[in-house]
């Protein structure tokens, strides 16, 4: 069974203040359906992948919320896997369409951070960590700075090569119109940035976000669309420190061997990809796991220009959760939307030459929960 | 393919202060997989239907914390469909099987409400209704009070066809040991009982529950079990306000006729049933909207002793959510123990003669998200 993304649509990323959770939803939902041809009435399910309105907003039955405003009656429920709730929510839809009972599935990522205090969307962020870790003060910059000293010390790797990463990836947004921050950055701004967690700047950190995406998937073979060939979901521990290792995440190499196995295909067949790029010591991680280059070299693999546009394997085309934004539970389902639209040739600026295979790699937490899937091409 | 509940594993319902989640759902799950003689190695994913551990507990990534804790790396996730959460992740689990990627998922429902003020639970309970009900201040209470009224006034359903729900549940709960309340009470007794938003008083109310419920479902051939035959799930609108009517629940109509269309069989042929009787109103909405009886019949039907044990179609031999209780992500996948239970000749006192067919209606808020299962007896 082939399973398709028939439709598409994506808010803007940014701070929008005029906008409510079910504003970016509607919009996004509408614009997928719209681009399927098909009407609410044909979906029969609706995963909403969502990890903060229920802390934020009071709000715990947000299946049925949004099922209610966009007139559908079928399945309908939330998802949440801390940041990896939208990449999590596809899987869900890929099985579903799989087990034969859907044939025309919506999957909705949604976030709406910016109403509330910075201090109430921080304290509800760490609700993807442990309980030791929000015991001990732990915040997720802190988390990865762990991590990333852990790698600079064991590897080599240098201040200038984690502040590349954020540098390709403004790059990468500033080509791209829904990106919550369209504009280029240098490495001395970055390494002279307001510090947050050492050796981390505010820069190495993606933003709080406003943002929804949504795409409709299909079994129905006379409809079109580029196809999801491989979807996995790998756990390990919640509490970093119960880890073998900081500098790798095991979750990420086993999802990404299951989908690849699942695709047929080879890590080096992969084309483009985005990854869960929350901080830069997180990409140079994601290249290692997934196997693009070996453990330790990631740094030198992103300062070298290859993953930059033009490069043999762009990443984050969108500009990433550094800088095309982060709004938590449209992550996952954004990433397979720009790469959906790199396979289909009309990323226009940023477009990727040629890609027939893209792989996206989504993160829940420190690496607690990861999703891997990888999109084909379609052929005609 | 068949999909079988190969093992079960229930904790005592009730105010466990000496339990916390992860002890209920390590217990729980443990029972389970011995039962299903299966090692964490080979679960391949977990589903943890959960409503409140988030807003009472601030832990937002659920899912990889249940699998952390049973060393299981597969793929995790928390489910959220407010007090359906163990009944949809109990679909979604089905559906993975069915998709033919997983062969044996473990799925948990469970809720720690007890470690909360009541006032706490109040109020993130009422995250299972609309912004405007909460802005309106109702309550669930209140909500299933408007629809008791209606029904009340629009069929003549008398205080005693209400009463009468919850003292047969509570009888059918003094046979069960994991019941939180395992003794009888009085028609009276509901009648005169503590008001709590009339018609209601205390005793029309499911209690808050701690508890934890987990099922291995597999679709290997090799093992056995009471199978799944049919699991669908519909949602109505959020708010009651805007229901075409307070006295039928729409959702409960439509997924059961697509699980009784699944599993080939007619409602007559269900020989017991667990409904979601949150509310003594609840069971009989469920009663006629099942199709067990015409609607506006559901309190004669009850008042007749039909639905008592010993009466031609048993309801709630676990006591249901009135009497057993109502961890709210516990009670949907606690339904199919119970009904596994039957079908497997297992219940003792409150074993139903000659079970084959058994069906499972667990309701999210006023009736938005419903979620119905059929299972039948295993042919050996």
């Amino acid at each position: 069974m082939n399973i398709k993304i028939s439709g598409k649509g994506l808010t803007k990323f940014g701070e929008l203040w005029d906008k409510s959770l079910f504003d970016l939803i509607l919009d996004s939902a509408t614009e997928a359906m719209d681009e399927a041809k098909i009407t609410p009435k044909d979906i029969e399910a609706v995963f909403v992948g969502n990890m903060l309105y229920s802390r934020l907003a009071g709000q715990d039955h947000l299946g049925a919320a949004v099922a209610s405003r966009l007139n559908i009656d079928g399945f309908s429920t939330k998802v949440e896997s801390a940041c990896a709730s939208g990449g999590v929510a596809v899987h869900l839809a890929v099985n579903a369409l799989k087990s034969g009972m859907y044939k025309n599935v919506l999957v909705i990522g949604a976030e709406k951070m910016t109403d509330a205090t910075s201090n109430q969307v921080t304290a509800a962020l760490m609700g993807a960590g442990s309980e030791s870790e929000r015991r001990a003060g732990l915040t997720f910059p802190a988390l990865y700075a762990l991590m990333a000293n852990a790698h600079m010390q064991k590897y080599k790797t240098t201040r200038e090569q984690l502040a590349a990463v954020a540098v390709k990836n403004h790059y990468h947004a500033s080509l791209n119109k829904k990106a919550h921050f369209p504009f280029e950055i240098s490495i001395e701004k970055v390494i002279n940035g307001p510090r947050i967690s050492s050796p981390f700047t505010l820069f190495d950190a993606s933003p709080i976000s406003d943002g929804a995406a949504s795409i409709v998937l299909t079994s129905d073979e006379k409809r079109s669309g580029v196809e999801i060939v491989g979807s996995a979901v790998a756990t390990d521990t919640l509490d970093l420190s119960t880890r073998e290792s900081l500098t790798e995440l095991k979750a990420t190499k086993k999802a990404a061997q299951a989908a690849l196995k699942q695709a047929g295909v080879k890590i080096d067949d992969i084309n483009t990809v985005e990854v869960h790029d929350c901080f830069t010591i997180a990409e140079i991680l994601a290249m290692e796991d997934l196997g693009f280059c070996k453990k330790g070299e990631g740094g030198k693999f992103i300062e070298s220009g290859i993953t930059k546009l033009g490069g043999r394997i762009p990443v984050n085309t969108s500009g990433g959760l550094k800088a095309c934004g982060h709004p938590v539970g449209a992550t996952g389902v954004k990433q397979i939307i720009e790469l959906a639209q790199q396979l289909e040739g009309i990323s226009g600026d940023r477009q990727v030459k040629n890609a027939k295979y893209a792989l996206a790699q989504n993160v829940g937490g420190t690496g607690a929960t990861v999703v891997v899937h990888i999109l084909r091409k379609e052929e005609i």
